[in-house]
């Protein structure tokens, strides 16, 4: 598990004074970087290195809105780790309160969108995520 | 089931090339405004007249990425309508190519977040509701 | 002159109840790009053609708020158009009401970001904007 | 002058490989609310106190393009404020280049929109602001 944070910004409130619901899924994104970031793994390196992982599913329980400046603590989770795809977990917190629980299922492509067999061909890599995933 | 559809604008693109997974969730926002415009309930009114309807969970399945100018026709469909929530499925077509298939889940509270009985608040709001839904 | 329309979604409120600021420079974006479908170059062909034409700035006055659902109506105008870069003026309505004044300003040069002489590269594109050009 | 970062994010990329031009304005805003939090004045504290302060304008000039996992850091600066509006200037960096040159200006209005005057109103805040004040 690796945790950041995000404080809420204005532009990403809505009508109803709180934080819109879409605005989470570009947090789990941003946490997800900043995982890869403290695993040693920066995205834009494995990027330019030619691998992808577009994001094939999500699926977001949103437990009590947040709003503006709140500081919004994610907790992420490796949760699985294969040849084609992976798994990531997320629980969001504003001070002690679990605010919302997620998921993100991504495939293993290169950049130019064809299928990798990632285990051979970014095996360091392939080895540190699968030293990284824990249980939810 | 209704329809409506979304032209892939280029701020809604990423690095990648391809429309930003985030967005989907804003275009089922999109498609259930419209559905309600086109069972004659628009959501302004409904909302001048005290009810918000929160988002609580979302799910989306990614098949095929979609790009700029493409025109997404998304399929909203009432799957389910209660006392205190009700649920909502997408289906996306680029073509005839079926790009995304999601869901969201909604609260029935008062505008100043009070639960409300939908039924005896909204009757005739929640009559109009209960007869649009379908099987998924 | 050309115009279009844009209905301003949920998502795209924020607190203060209204279209935050931010969207606007979007809706200039997407008018653009509906621009030139109208004058029959859509952007996407210009772009696989390699041609690119990054925003070099933008200037707005917001007149009046618009919020949910409101139709806004966008003329757009072609206000120059040289050999390196162009010039495009919004004026957007709501109602009768002019409710923004927007500028855009772009640089022409391909895909790849190197500089071309677009009267050389793309003469026929640019023989058809010079023709579009129009007082402010 | 007051500075802060804003690293980008991926979901803040374009199609061109680079941050959306749109982005920038948030950014301002993001730079604006970090001002006012240590100028000791946070704006969630204003908001509260009934307080507003709509955008009336924004000029950006793109110098040259950033992306994703740069870290911009954004001096900010108050170059005017007066009894009903005010004005801030921004310069965006990325290493030693400055990438973004920007002017927002703001009115100080009620939350309910209603006209106010600050200076009798809010007139610590008013004097605080005053105090901040610099040539560009």
């Amino acid at each position: 598990m690796k945790e950041c944070y995000h404080v809420v910004q204005y532009y990403e409130t809505d009508r109803m004074g709180m934080a819109h619901h879409s605005n989470y899924i570009r947090w789990m994104e941003e946490a997800r970087a900043d995982f890869l970031m403290q695993a040693g793994w920066p995205f834009r390196e494995l990027e330019k290195a030619g691998l992808a992982s577009p994001v094939i599913g999500v699926d977001v329980e949103y437990f009590r809105p947040v709003t503006f400046s709140d500081k919004v603590r994610i907790e992420v989770r490796l949760i699985g780790f294969g040849i084609a795809k992976f798994k990531v977990s997320y629980r969001m917190f504003c001070g002690l309160e679990c605010v919302c629980a997620a998921h993100s299922e991504h495939g293993l492509v290169g950049s130019d969108g064809r299928h990798i067999r990632i285990s051979e061909e970014f095996p360091e890599f392939y080895n540190a995520m699968r030293a990284e995933v824990e249980e939810e």
